[in-house]
């Protein structure tokens, strides 16, 4: 139904991205400013950190798509997440401003974003310096260097796009993405900018980003640190000139949302494989549960639990942290007949069943655990419905980042 | 009202304890196996984990205390946490029934607590070979011997007692606890073993131990992991002769809620200090909130945040951390006003006004920061109620113990 294509967020027709070294981070060899264009007018729906302490840049973009006009560009730091400033608000509105002079649309048609430390001193004098080259910079090959620009502890940009057909004509959806720590979404607590060209209507937009982050981008958690910037931007110009897609019966909407599930389920792997520190990516599919919302969160408490994370970096089957982990989390269910089997390309072991230890061969168990993949797959015989989150082991490195990000 | 004294769980009048090496564990220096044993017997209290998955000497311990008879005797091994094993509550009524036949009590008259690696094959021949010689080593001077016998990767023994009066009598409350990793009680996810010689009636002792785990041993966090084991067990064997406390208009309910919360208090921060791999007791006190349990829900967040307690390894300031887990603890209160204060021995720092940036000197933060007890002071301007927790940095170490714990 979908293919992978290349051309991350400038896949899909009309977007051009580019990223520059604008003086915000002191290192001159990093990229800190991304701007994504597009000429075209968008239909545009984003979801926010459930955080009460909120970036400014967050507040000035949701006010911007509440206005129902067309978006045409996204602003991005790293380096400083304008939070905490007294003078936050001021300088999310200046940067559009910016973005607004250099580009010809108005300040009201960017939405904006900004991830780094919390709470220092910020100037527009970077954005006033970096703003007109990174404009001057932008083009259809630009996304590579954007994705390097929105990375703070990221070890590799992330970017991933699909070719679809809705209603008979081809699309592209595309994303770049950041992650790294502070990753524990209640909504998406990273950044992720997606762009499409199909046409769709900016409520079904707002309503099929809002499932689609329940099972794919809010599945994910490298600290169970819930942050106070992030977000996930939709933009659709609609050049690809399918009938708009205005809700679930319009021609091209499953097409939409598997394209769109697929991309964000790619974003959410490769965030969790590459939060900090990580050496392995946890996957864990929990079935047999009572609800789909339960499912959902039995796995991600497995995959957020610091004892079952450590564990899986000493490459120990020590399966009893997840039956722990299944057990304190909340809601109506039954944990006494647990089956849990570990797997991963070297093979599998089932290590529990009935929530009692099962006879494995530890020999086995350390050539699965050694690999750099890792599927812990749950079933708690209660029921018939299904889930699965993402996570990252907890490594010395995890601490050794954190304990001196600031400098 | 209170004063400090030696003894531990051995404080008040009329117990024994002792602990031993019984073969649970391979190392034969390691002490496995602990007793506290009054031959009056007990009013007796207990609080459980919240854990779905709980190990079997739980579910037993909670029946025993549920026959409404005094219990004489408490036995807990460390090493296996008989937990998600096939034969669990065999085991367990079996080591009652070997303590009852070594004491010549019954039973229903003993509670019982494991801690250790759940799911791993458990058997009787341990209890069989120590009991004996461990109820022959019971003395009034055993409380060392038992705070040790119950740790796991504790790295000191926790035992407090105090001294206050009741209704005229002198009474004596004393503890020994274990903790170290899988803390984030909801409730006390630790163990707490409390004797008192004080009268207190069984219903009176349930109300004050329930009232209490909420402000002091429920306000401790070492990794987020809530156990499938862990209990505090309060028992009340009234040889101090002071008039029997009854509810909250008896003579001495007050000075008895106070020892057991100075004890509680003590043992919380004990905890949390040899969390594992813990260089820095973190202790957060949040004022100027709307309720009491809001100010001690938004103390834990900032305490179990993995990002925060990263910082105070690395000994930075990184303060906007606190102020992101501030944000995302549940609840209805404004992080619009906050205020923060870093304090230790060594100073304190106002990093944080408005909920924004204020000027402070790094070095002054640094020198703050060096100490191995900090202190984060938190002020909403929201309302008048105040709340308080515990917790510790995270460390190279933690991950190290934590990758091969079993091995």
């Amino acid at each position: 139904m979908f293919k992978p294509v290349t051309g991350g967020i400038c896949a899909a027709q009309g977007f051009k991205a580019g990223g520059v070294h604008s003086g915000i981070r002191k290192n001159t060899s990093k990229k800190d400013l991304a701007m994504i264009l597009c000429e075209t007018g968008c239909n545009t729906a984003a979801v926010y950190t459930s955080n009460k302490v909120k970036g400014a840049p967050l507040i000035l973009t949701k006010k911007h798509i509440g206005l129902n006009n067309k978006i045409h560009g996204l602003l991005c730091n790293s380096g400083n997440a304008n939070t905490c400033n007294p003078n936050g608000m001021e300088i999310a509105q200046g940067c559009c401003k910016l973005a607004a002079e250099a580009t010809g649309f108005k300040p009201e048609e960017f939405v904006i974003a900004s991830t780094g430390v919390i709470g220092q001193p910020m100037s527009l004098v970077p954005f006033e310096n970096g703003i007109p080259p990174l404009v001057q910079s932008l083009s259809a090959d630009g996304s590579t260097s954007a994705a390097q620009a929105i990375m703070t502890t990221d070890t590799v940009e992330k970017e991933f796009a699909v070719e679809f057909s809705a209603g008979g004509k081809t699309c592209r959806l595309g994303a770049i993405g950041k992650g790294s720590g502070m990753i524990n979404p209640n909504m998406a607590t990273m950044l992720v900018f997606i762009t499409t060209d199909a046409a769709v209507s900016q409520n079904a937009l707002h309503q099929i980003l809002s499932a689609e982050v329940k099972n794919s981008l809010n599945q994910i958690s490298i600290d169970g640190d819930t942050s106070t910037n992030d977000m996930t931007i939709l933009m659709a110009n609609g050049l690809a000139g399918n009938e708009e897609i205005t809700g679930e019966n319009s021609p091209g909407y499953a097409e939409f949302c598997q394209a769109l599930n697929s991309v964000c389920t790619m974003m959410a792997r490769a965030l969790a494989a590459d939060g900090e520190g990580a050496t392995k990516l946890l996957e864990c599919k929990v079935e047999g549960a009572p609800t789909h919302s339960l499912a959902n969160a039995i796995a991600k408490s497995v995959i957020s639990s610091d004892l079952f994370k450590s564990a899986m970096f000493g490459a120990d089957a020590n399966w009893g942290r997840a039956l722990c982990a299944i057990g304190y989390t909340p809601g109506d269910f039954s944990a006494d007949k647990v089956s849990l089997i570990i797997q991963s390309p070297a093979g599998s072991v089932h290590v529990c069943e009935n929530s009692a230890y099962k006879q494995y061969s530890e020999e086995t168990a350390a050539k699965v655990l050694a690999e750099k993949e890792i599927s812990i797959l749950i079933n708690l015989n209660d029921g018939g419905e299904s889930g699965i989150a993402w996570g990252c082991d907890l490594t010395y490195d995890y601490v050794k980042i954190n304990g001196d990000y600031r400098t």
